[in-house]
């Protein structure tokens, strides 16, 4: 299983910021990726999640992919989502942001 | 050009949230653009970089993979990094933080 990342792509990116007390990260991840299981790769207009622990312990980000923003934002109020937010939010402080993608450099491709 | 996010490559992703006040958003894209081309794409252990602008205009992330971690650190100490990284942090914060992947779910692949 993989993701790309490219310029020029119909979506919107997702950049959600978790910062967490290190003991709680694995907890937080493991709550992330049952919302992704359960909930949010069955809603309309999901590409993808991907979620990273940071080294230092202090952070998980969620870099998800959607296909336009009004999916996501139909998201945030889907009642079976809420309690999965609920669970993130209440060990960690979220910092969720739209983005676009403006450049991709890749020495590899 | 594309990036690849990926479980379990043998690579650590620096996660780059830029906090900017919205007027210098693109300013701060194009060093940042300037930065992977002129300078970073060339350093040992670069696999890419992907620049991210936020809709609200507050934020530019750099998402970007280096080979392995001591990559990462011997880049901060190269002399022609400096300029770029100072250009960037005298109009905004920057908050680094280095990563693994643990999950991803794609529904296109």
């Amino acid at each position: 299983m993989r993701s790309t990342i490219k310029q020029g792509r119909d979506i919107v990116t997702l950049i959600n910021v978790f910062t967490v007390e290190p003991k709680n990260q694995q907890r937080l991840v493991d709550i992330l990726v049952e919302a992704t299981e359960k909930t949010m790769r069955h809603l309309p207009g999901f590409i993808s999640a991907n979620i990273h622990q940071s080294l230092d312990g202090a952070c998980v980000v969620n870099y998800a992919q959607w296909r336009r923003r009004e999916d996501f934002e139909a998201m945030l109020k889907q009642p079976e989502a809420l309690p999965h937010m609920k669970a993130a939010t209440e060990m960690a402080t979220a910092e969720p942001r739209l983005y676009e993608v403006v450049h991709v450099d890749n020495v590899e491709e």
